[in-house]
């Protein structure tokens, strides 16, 4: 392609709303523009990086057996009524009305489309295992659209939805889409992790997250520096200390701490380690105004999703009012403490493994020190509360964690029958008896894939596209081709040899200074550059950098080619 | 490709809901499903062929030098609101709020959303001619979705938007464009006509429309029988008959017509021929309460489209009523004739050759015969007011038109200024003085091709692919392939030889009847089967059947690979 024919439209400035790198790049190498809020339209060059993600995308989905299918984007509202979500979904479902006043929604996902579809043309276990995947436009209507597209109401999805006879073929399915997933990434060039995951509201027993490594992500990744293992913040077990609980060695003993509100003013008040101190957080109970103390080191924090999960606790987690915990236990939040408490207690591991700490004595301004388990207060229930902090033993007793920022661009599900139920999705197995099948659901992000990319790969000239994702991969900058026969015939002659060779190389022969054209090229990201200029050109010499090289280098004219293919890795 | 591992859902029965035959074939072979009304799901075997569809579509775009952008589905109000088609456009545009009550569209079609982006984006002359195309899903609200994909709610469409300087640069780029569409069809193997449109509710100045020659098209095409002329009927030019008018032979005399309300009526009073009568009719002019009198051959209809583009007309064209036609010339709608009329006249050409005719005496019940212009009536205004009829001479001088019906796939525009105008988007010209750039549209139907390819090429036993667009080129049907292993192992090996050649082959391995494998395959379209059975290959031989032939033939096992290959066109 030459520039001339094709659309290069940089800006110069920041735009002034754009708060993400990648956003700004988008804005500013002409990837994108602005419709309406969370609305992009993608121009030619942004376009053709979307298309290279969505091809190996789809590339890698068909080599795992999955067929690719087209569903409408209008949803009838029937079918989300079948499931249930038609009421459990908030506002980002754009819910819309045809001319006839029939309800319709915008899909932002098509569990129930493919189910309706599945139930009703797989009648047999003989035609399952099915996987059937779509790339296809979604819309969610977000409450604040931002990052570009990132977070945008309109955005380009692969969904994939697997059908089972039962759950080992589900699981097995499962662990397909994960290598799959996997490939695409590494294929993408991205540094990325797949990642234990909460299932949320989609529901189902299992999930893995893969997050594409970035300090602007919005999402907390814990990660052995040692093993693959991988969770999500919310996620990560957090292991107790290794060995036994030391051994008491000091004698219980009451400390007036007046003022002392928080853990910090009592580590400073009494010049201690946060971390030889616990805490003591009160939620709400399983039972109707039952009350229970979770018991976290001083330096911990309670993780609320593991909280939740716990028998005996409300689910959504509740925290208690400080009136009620009063009332029921004589002190206020920052003098509470596991000694003689009369309502269930649950320690953390880390807490659990204490000895001689500091807690609150349940009066008020009042704490108590050297207070060691089961001697002083009794240790019923240990539990996993706390989120995992940097330095935590790995789960896998591989290495320690190391916590990263991530983006989420892929997340897979075994949903199991959460749908299939609600809308009786069977087949007859080999015994001829009806039976629910098993479902998981898989999806990507292609569009956000190319905005975290740029998050993972830039400076601050602009974007360092990884190769597979370029728009172009070469890029020949002829100076003053107007003027130099000579330039303008070598210029020509190369871009004719790599396009020969299917290379995706753009010979920019603008009319514009060097300077323009480079800053252009580098903010755009092409990954290597020829230059043919006047003077190097008649001592045989062509200039050559890489996007990331510091130098140009020199080559001669006559190696340029074959150099240049080895380093596109041709 | 295996059968085992794809999802073949084909139907023995025509679903009672499908009008048209390629509604019918494309639910019988598993292609499309219904979602709602004019909502559909692509099964893989469908989105097969509409992705080679799409890809032939977007590779002559390229090659015409189009670049591909892709815009939003959901569109904001106020970009419809500037052109004036927020309140234009009829409820077939599907407006929606967003969750902040704010008034968006889901787009049909994209002129205002690209022109936007084109006046942000291009200052000047230079940066022109730009041609962007996109290949999108669409949602057009029909009052009455039918006949499948062919009229869908939402439906693939190729869009294209050129922006120029002048309108000569406009006239070239229609030029290529036209040739592209040309490309497209051809490549498709579709018969297919490229016709003078009439530009209707988009604007502009100049246009085409392709359509697919079907007996089932809505849309009546008229082309010469020696040349390439072709019009929509609507569009298509009456000449008048070749020569002089005869000289009058008769004298005007009056009959008096009881009863005689229509032209048949006249025809069978009289026994004559309708072609020697001619019909008034009475029509709204351009000034308010104005009549004028349209007079046609009496065998001959009006076209409402000529007529109201005529100066002195009313646009939309609006028929007068009786009441005033008789309060206006003293006879009702049976009996008007151009004779001693008070009205302006305006005469088709071919009523205006006739000699010797009959028409109304502007007295009920009552006609004159041996009428004939200038002697017995002016002949003022001479206009081509009718629709074309077969054997009418072609208005480019070569043969006689033949009308058949058609199916519009695609349709270019030269629009003009229209949008640009109301917009505002405008480029600096060589002497740096602001002109409004000129524009052109270009769509193509793109999942309407696929209906219309198989209205166009199907029999009793289903559909019959045009190579280019087949999901699959070939298929090998081994017959018992689970109990014989020579069977097996001939169709697997023949199926990997093709496989390593690049044909899309299909291996239809499931445990089904021969009889079961040949009607789905059949009907499914695949333009070659490749038969292995036990008795031939005992002998050294396999069944070959191209999908149009009415016998399979047997071919040597050794020589089945070339002499296939060849039929592939390799």
């Amino acid at each position: 392609m030459r520039t001339s024919e094709y659309l290069i439209t940089t800006l110069k400035e920041t735009p002034a709303d754009a708060e993400v790198i990648s956003h700004q790049l988008m804005l500013r190498a002409g990837l994108i523009r602005k419709l309406a809020s969370g609305l992009y339209t993608w121009l030619p060059l942004g376009l053709k990086v979307l298309r290279k993600v969505e091809n190996v995308v789809r590339e890698e989905m068909e080599a795992a057996g999955a067929l690719e299918v087209s569903m409408p984007v209008v949803q009838p509202a029937e079918l989300w009524q079948e499931s249930g979500r038609w009421e459990q979904y908030g506002p980002e479902l754009l819910r819309i009305q045809d001319r006839h006043s029939r309800d319709f929604c915008l899909g932002p996902t098509h569990e129930e489309v493919i189910t309706d579809i599945v139930r009703n043309e797989i009648k047999s276990y003989k035609q399952l295992p099915l996987n059937l995947f779509q790339i296809q436009t979604k819309v969610r209507d977000e409450i604040r659209p931002r990052f570009g597209i990132m977070r945008s109401r309109e955005f380009l999805m692969k969904d994939a939805y697997s059908f089972h006879a039962d759950h080992a073929s589900l699981e097995q399915t499962y662990q397909v889409m994960h290598r799959s997933y996997s490939n695409v990434f590494t294929r993408l060039g991205l540094e990325f992790r797949p990642v234990i995951a909460d299932t949320g509201s989609i529901g189902g027993s299992a999930s893995h997250e893969f997050h594409v490594l970035a300090n602007s992500g919005e999402d907390d990744i814990a990660f052995s520096n040692q093993s693959d293992y991988a969770a999500n913040v919310e996620m990560a077990e957090a292991v107790a200390p290794a060995g036994e609980r030391p051994a008491p060695s000091a004698d219980m003993a009451e400390v007036a701490t007046p003022g002392v509100k928080t853990i910090e003013d009592l580590a400073v008040f009494l010049d201690v380690d946060a971390a030889t101190t616990v805490k003591t957080l009160v939620v709400a109970g399983e039972e109707e105004g039952e009350l229970v103390a979770l018991v976290l080191r001083g330096d911990h924090s309670l993780n609320e999703i593991k909280a939740e999960k716990l028998a005996g606790i409300a689910n959504p987690l509740q925290m208690a009012e400080e009136a009620d915990v009063r009332k029921a236990l004589g002190a206020g939040f920052g003098s509470l403490g596991p000694v003689g408490l009369s309502i269930p207690v649950i320690v953390d591991r880390s807490a659990a493994h204490l000895a001689d700490f500091v807690c609150g004595a349940n009066r008020d301004e009042v704490h108590l020190s050297g207070v060691n388990w089961e001697r002083d207060c009794p240790l019923a229930r240990v539990e996993d509360l706390r989120e995992v902090v940097e330095g935590d033993p790995s789960p896998d007793g591989q290495g320690q964690l190391q916590i990263k920022r991530g983006i989420e661009v892929g997340h897979i599900f075994q949903l199991g029958t959460k749908y299939s139920e609600a809308m009786n999705a069977s087949v007859l197995d080999e015994n001829g008896k009806s039976v629910t099948m098993s479902m998981g659901c898989y999806g990507i992000g292609v569009s956000r894939i190319v905005a975290s990319a740029i998050e993972q790969n830039h400076d601050d000239k602009g974007i360092i596209w990884p190769a597979a994702m370029a728009p172009f991969e070469l890029v020949i900058v002829p100076l003053n081709m107007q003027k130099s026969e000579a330039v303008a015939e070598c210029a020509q002659s190369l871009y004719q040899q790599f396009r020969k060779a299917g290379v995706d190389v753009l010979l920019d022969d603008r009319n514009e200074r060097p300077g323009v054209k480079f800053a252009d090229m580098e903010l755009i990201g092409i990954p290597h550059r020829i230059v043919v200029g006047d003077r190097a050109l008649a001592e045989g010499q062509l200039e050559y950098k890489g996007r990331r090289d510091e130098e140009p280098a020199l080559l001669a004219r006559d190696d340029t080619f074959d150099t240049v293919m080895a380093k596109l890795g041709r």
